[in-house]
């Protein structure tokens, strides 16, 4: 990450700006004046946002080839939380803690839609490994559809480690893995920590040994595998599911 | 859709050829024979189908950016299915009909992700309208990751007739709507026509008023929709729970 990223796209600008994020400057492409343009231009006006009118070449350039619907934000890096943040937030809340972890995920889109989910259940945060994983970017951003502003996301060195901690603060490990029992069926209830694998390699090896339980969506089609992002929410639904109803 | 349609990436080309699909040709980029690329082309080899070899660059610009992984199949166009099919497919199999219509979707992404899951949870046809719709290309067949193969898709002219029809069948028609009941605790049982609406816009109106019943799924976080793929996918699981659980 740098010091700036690009939020890009209308929805994921506004929300941007709604968060009360630290927005550097707003560029809009020249001649982009309908209703949605206009609504972000007076919230950005009501928060003393610099926006700049740019040709659409300029913004094309920067998005590198990414649709930006005629606008883009430039805002302060996001900052990662840490795990304890995480378990802090839900504390305050009275809940017991619904995290996820992200194991060695690779597409930024599929990173994006997690988030997503996420923030449509009641996820307290998303752990990613520091290496060879997915991070925080403006792809994620515009994906997430700026739930990215809402949901915290820790990075840790050892991902071991970390579960064997989050275990003695009585949180089920439960990894999403082919080998596992059926999800429709299997107890999530209580404090979790639900894995979701690579797009092709599912989860490692060290990771799997460290999991509590082991469940899979049962699948009775000609193809072996869900995208990353569908299981990912057909899991979290499962554990929102015994959660809230 | 052209005559000719490109499948694009490794598990794609791989689907397309176990499952029998007419292959014109097959281009790989010079300098890749890996193991995955080496199966491809033993099950090229003997299934007959010419195998030519290109510089990487050819096969970038035929791909126009997308990620090809040095492999691409050149193949007749996919025929789409009639409705009549797709029924006779859920009578042949002796189920209950399980059909997704997709109301005005546009993005090819979400289309694949949805015939991935459709795939899955036993879905016997997917409807779209011809008008304003996205069809079968090879963004579809890429992200289907083979799906594509498998799921019969029928084009309507007159979503709102197709659904009076289905309705004659006995199927249930229920739209995903955020103006709908919770789907966890909705009947879905029995022959379905499951309505997955447009990213932004939804479900249309007349469409809407065709449902016999309208679910939505609830969301707990301050972003107030999915992405279009994740809600089908979730929806979908839900009829394949009351189906086989």
């Amino acid at each position: 990450m740098t010091n700036e990223d690009l939020v890009i796209g209308r929805n994921a600008v506004t929300e941007t700006l709604k968060a009360g994020r630290s927005v550097n400057k707003i560029l809009v492409a020249k001649g982009n004046n309908d209703g949605s343009i206009k609504k972000i231009l007076a919230l950005a006006k009501d928060l003393k946002i610099i926006v700049e009118f740019v040709e659409r070449q300029k913004l094309d350039k920067i998005c590198g080839g990414e649709r930006h619907q005629g606008i883009i934000a430039q805002v302060a890096a996001i900052q990662y939380s840490s795990v304890e943040e995480i378990l802090a937030l839900a504390a305050s809340k009275n809940e017991p803690p619904f995290i996820i972890l992200l194991d060695e995920l690779e597409d930024p889109h599929n990173f994006g839609a997690i988030l997503r989910t996420a923030d449509a259940v009641g996820v307290h945060g998303v752990i990613i490994p520091k290496r060879r994983s997915v991070s925080l970017n403006s792809t994620v951003a515009k994906t997430s559809a700026g739930a990215i502003e809402y949901v915290k996301v820790a990075q840790v060195t050892n991902v071991a480690q970390t579960l064997k901690n989050l275990r003695e603060e009585n949180l089920k490990i439960v990894g999403g893995d082919m080998s596992g029992e059926n999800i429709f069926g299997a107890d999530l209830s209580g404090g979790i920590v639900l894995i979701i694998g690579n797009e092709g390699k599912g989860i490692r090896r060290l990771t799997r040994e460290n999991c509590d339980l082991l469940v899979k969506i049962p699948m009775r089609g000609k193809i072996n595998s869900l995208n990353a992002s569908v299981a990912g929410a057909v899991l979290m639904y499962e554990v929102f599911k015994q959660r809230n109803f």
